[in-house]
């Protein structure tokens, strides 16, 4: 399969499978769309992210962007249906779909042959949003974000079972899309997501689900921890409900290690004058402290890497604007930026992150151009 | 006490305490300091937060800003040693500091009086920082921020104790410092804060001290899910050793919630393919989508009352500024800002909030100036 120009079909026109539609014929590829419920797939059409697949095309990639839970059975008929295709899916969870394919791949009823498979890469874009559908689509929902690469494996002679130009193809795929590759095992992808993505959602959940019961005075004190904490839990159930049980295995691990954290909190809680109460606490905030430090920051720079400074604003049109042009005269680049605020104000605080050797003199500049500047 | 230029002396220099005296400092109050760690004071003094208490000075309101377990004490301490002097605390929990200072007002042996009381109101700026220290003080650190106003109540006869006029100043220097004010009861307070700000507090740190396990490989894929969740993680053990036992009756009150949850959660996740397990897993992400839509947004606006559109921009100095300057150019008022990146990339997207009504023009014109704009 030639890397440029590469001709592609995407089986499933959610909001991932419209989005890599959207990406790739925008660079310029042929795309072709086919989902089981007409109204996505025209809702996908209508958008742009491809046009009807015929019978005499024939796709050099196919992209399996269907729910998690028919995911295997999309890849095998894939597979199947178009012999010289490469077929990659994009499930959240990638050891169950291997498996199975293996599974149907040794089973002499199935027309599934171990020879399909080297044809099979599976893969996952760490992207996503909190709205679901083709509608809420966009080509650029990649862009800069993680998209690891599964190929499969025998899971007995640990051999590779994708051919390397399927699994250069997918790559490409994924780098056209602005994603960086990662290439590991389905297992040490699984693990991982249950601890960086749904070790997460499901805390996020838990804390807003409590919210549910809160006095709105109550709420009126939220502040951006609370917000930041709950923001992921505005996600999909369906979808949810899918990735959890493909994932159960590893995310009930790290759920054990949470009741017992839990457990020992509550205990500690009941009676806190009791001997060792409090250093129970403190060890448990002092965990929380050690694992957030070692998050990785933008661009995959070490954690903590930037220095902070405060510009106290305005909040009218133009004054966020108005800081950063100053910045940019300045020629300091902003590595991030948060905005703090809070119910029933006018003013704003906007949190720019920048390189340490330069946050001096970006904050000596801005308060000469007048700015209220607070080194953080 | 005259609202005006009123003298303050800020008893703990810490964190919140030195930001009070910056903060009253440049409103043109005269301020003095005192801690029990002669180091903290001097850094405190050496910032400019106020200047050292001399015998003759008798200042019309004293901040109590010592660490929550001392707070009762240092209260007690502060009306017979100011009997001219309002009173105030800022520690995180109500309740507990009010009733102490009752219980010594009824003991005949303790030099604390009921008439004393009169003198005193409770508050609890919501602000605060990752770091601590007075190093780390900024006088605009309230800014927008609530400041909670509790005055003290006799819990028999649910009559006020605190003096009208006392409770007027503590509110006057709350709204000085740039706070809005809500006055509700200790409990109704201490209740509130265990959801809103301690639930979130332990959930980040459980979710943090989780990632100490993990493999660079897996931290590797974390995105701004991860990032949100865990970012109030790096909090001051010692500090919240005291806020949860001081508030652990409400605290496990929620936590047996959580725990409850948690184990729901486990049991379906040992066996997904159970009757009623996946149901069970979707109600809980139901119930976290009603819980986050319930959270306020910036200026106590409805939640989800901002329509979003996302602007690709190279990550280099001056882009973001650009694309904001164009937007005060199409007299638009940004109301959130949000950047999303990832590792490795050197393209950045800058997800804005405005008025539903406003946003596709908004999105129309930025098109026509040439910037990529994909609605949200």
């Amino acid at each position: 399969m030639a890397e440029r120009r590469a001709t592609i079909l995407v089986r499933g026109t959610g909001l991932l499978g419209t989005s890599i539609g959207l990406g790739l014929r925008a660079a310029g590829h042929q795309v072709w769309l086919s989902d089981p419920s007409p109204t996505a797939q025209r809702i996908a059409e209508d958008v742009g992210a491809g046009t009807l697949l015929s019978s005499a095309d024939e796709p050099d990639l196919v992209v399996v962007a269907s729910p998690p839970e028919v995911t295997a059975q999309e890849v095998a008929q894939a597979l199947q249906t178009h012999p010289r295709s490469v077929v990659m899916d994009i499930a959240s969870v990638k050891a169950a779909v291997l498996q199975d394919l293996l599974h149907w791949a040794k089973d002499d009823d199935h027309p599934l042959t171990y020879e399909d498979l080297r044809r099979y890469v599976g893969t996952h874009p760490m992207a996503g949003r909190e709205k679901s559908g083709p509608v809420a689509a966009r080509g650029e929902l990649f862009t800069s974000m993680p998209w690891v690469i599964c190929p499969a494996v025998n899971p007995h002679t640990e051999e590779q079972i994708s051919d390397p130009d399927a699994v250069d193809s997918v790559t490409a795929l994924a780098r056209r899309l602005g994603a960086s590759a990662h290439q590991m095992s389905a297992v040490k992808h699984d693990e991982s997501v249950a601890l960086i993505s749904h070790l997460p959602q499901i805390a996020a959940s838990l804390v807003a689900s409590r919210l549910q019961e809160a006095a709105p005075g109550a709420l009126a004190l939220s502040g951006n921890g609370l917000r930041d904490v709950t923001r992921i839990a505005a996600s999909d159930p369906n979808l949810w409900v899918q990735i959890l049980s493909a994932n159960a295995h590893h995310v009930v691990e790290i759920l054990y290690g949470v009741r017992d954290d839990v457990e020992r909190l509550i205990s500690t809680l009941e009676d806190p004058a009791a001997p060792g109460g409090q250093a129970d606490i403190a060890q448990l905030i002092a965990e929380g402290n050690a694992g957030v430090a070692r998050v990785p920051g933008k661009h995959g720079a070490p954690p903590q890497s930037f220095a902070q400074l405060t510009v106290i604003v305005d909040d009218r049109p133009g004054q966020i604007a108005a800081v950063l042009n100053d910045v940019a005269d300045v020629g300091v680049n902003v590595e991030d930026l948060h905005m703090a605020h809070s119910a029933g104000h006018q003013v704003g605080m906007v949190e720019l992150s920048v390189l340490p050797a330069r946050r001096n003199e970006l904050a000596d500049a801005l308060t000469t151009m007048g700015w209220k500047v607070v080194l953080s």
